[in-house]
């Protein structure tokens, strides 16, 4: 395992460490229990916006912690979710008497621990809200996953809760956004490697050097299948014509584009993923309206791709546009 | 050779496609010959920056082009110098009356390169003045270079002259902070892996897995030593004296630190990375003023890292601090 790191046990605590200490202005860092949170929270009358999950997906979720995003992020053990107790605390943390949006990824670990946090916290006088997000087409059940697993919608989620949050919209309609923008996404991904996962220390799965896993999950789970290698165009229309076909998306919907990077890939690669989804958007008449390109939410080192696409409105291009000011998005501001 | 490209050969020209695709409200891409320009060039009155290398570091250089730092990017083929014609015709793009910096990181062949370009774009009437890059401690002379090589100090170069040109400062003051920001820079990486060149499909160089190289080159060229696997801290310890000592730094400078990751390195390491220069800064007594974490000058999907330090001063802090409007870096917009 060829990794920068010291303790494979302490990778996420020195992570945070390192984090506290190169952006003290902008957040603040709790280690125990671990959460990343923006340093003005909780503002006051304002919905608190929370999501977390299992490390190794950065800039996911703490890089979207702040303004116009994320209150407050809660990072567990890498591809492990965090515990009801640490949501806890960082729901208490962005509480500022608006209410909190939890945003959940479907995975069976992160579900049940949201579920008993959102109890805690209610029993605590918080006003918690819930959202699912379930947007990857590859596969019903999964590994970790009953039912479709939360993957690259999760940061448009992020993003257009977050706006709605910063505009002082009330908990039903953030959480109703948010259920809004899961509803009208739909993603799917593929690895060309493997990642290793810290505390295991070997490869979370093996691909020959002429092999892809098309449908992979983002902590290495079965996809739909393990073909031979092709080109980029190829890849890209076998994730595409999925995404297409399951909401489905047609002739004359605007769209968001998002291209994603599992974190081995370079963004010159991305770029060239983006040029075949654009020529297929456009045959098919629909209209990419917004998009994103980047490593946004990662595998750690797996090398491959995911493409998003949301169905846009007026709204939520709005909300999307809204000044965002964040480590990882940053606009407007 | 495991890759999200079509052809080999087209790897260039299909990102170009890409990017053209993705932005067209802020870029505007030549294909032939190639560069990335901002979409409002020339800015009449202003100095024109422009920057160019090989290609295979993005987001360097195509992702610095924008409001507040370059005006105009030329990327060569992967790891390949761009031509002195396609330099002159992004020198001309970006023409608007007040002259043109060439910011060249130190390899021989884009030095022959811009140097010819230099000239051609003189003799057809354009101001030119250029800045040398050569901010890497690791090795005197190199694979393609004599004297120091161009690394991540190009980054900040590339920011501070985009400030002052933005600024409306005349060719010569650019062309002197550039200058400044250089000598006032080192830098060191290290790589974990190696990359594999599209067109040449096998790893520029070979390390066991239990091996890293320490003072490597952008393009993977030799560094100091092979040394065996270490612990984050020790690898920081290590690229931090040679950089420490070389200028050097001294207790009480102010400094900007820039922890970049090489392509195939998770954010979530480059985090301990910065967590260790935080501490060494602190013990040898430096303010750490400002601060850039990520994969901002690679060398497509080589796992590891580079360290870059830059003596800050007033007038540096308050060009890095101007508002920045690009694909990679934007603030302040």
């Amino acid at each position: 395992m060829k990794k920068l790191i010291n303790d494979p046990e302490a990778v996420v605590s020195e992570a945070l460490e390192g984090i506290a200490a190169a952006y003290p202005e902008r957040l603040r860092v709790s280690h125990d229990p671990a959460f990343i949170v923006r340093a003005d929270a909780p503002v006051s009358g304002k919905v608190g916006v929370l999501s977390g999950g299992g490390s190794g997906h950065e800039p996911l979720h703490g890089g979207f912690v702040g303004r116009g995003m994320l209150g407050v992020a809660c990072p567990g053990a890498v591809f492990t979710s965090p515990t009801p107790d640490q949501m806890l605390a960082a729901t208490q943390a962005v509480d500022g008497g608006a209410g909190v949006l939890h945003i959940v990824k479907n995975y069976t670990g992160d579900v049940m621990n949201f579920e008993a946090a959102a109890e805690l916290a209610a029993a605590e006088g918080a006003e918690v809200a819930s959202v699912l997000v379930d947007d990857d087409v590859a596969v019903q059940d999964s590994t970790y996953t009953a039912g479709r697993r939360g993957v690259g919608a999760t940061v448009l989620v992020e993003k257009i809760a977050g706006a709605a949050a910063e505009a002082g919209r009330p908990l039903a309609d953030v959480a109703a956004l948010a259920e809004r923008v899961n509803a009208q996404a739909r993603s799917m991904g593929m690895a060309l490697t493997s990642c290793t996962v810290p505390h295991v220390g070997t490869p979370t799965f093996d691909l020959a050097e002429d092999e892809m896993e098309i449908g992979i999950g983002i902590h290495g789970e079965p996809g739909r299948e393990r073909v031979g290698l092709e080109a980029a165009d190829r890849i890209v229309d076998r994730l595409l014509e999925p995404i297409l076909s399951d909401l489905p998306f047609v002739a004359g919907d605007r769209v968001l584009a998002f291209v994603n990077g599992m974190g081995g890939t370079p963004l010159i690669e991305l770029y060239i993923v983006y040029r075949r989804v654009a020529q297929v958007l456009a045959e098919r008449g629909l209209r990419i309206e917004r998009n994103l390109i980047g490593n946004y939410i990662t595998s750690l080192e797996m090398a491959g791709t995911s493409i998003t696409l949301l169905k846009l409105d007026d709204e939520l291009v709005r909300l999307w546009d809204a000044p965002v000011d964040t480590l990882a998005l940053r606009w407007g501001v």
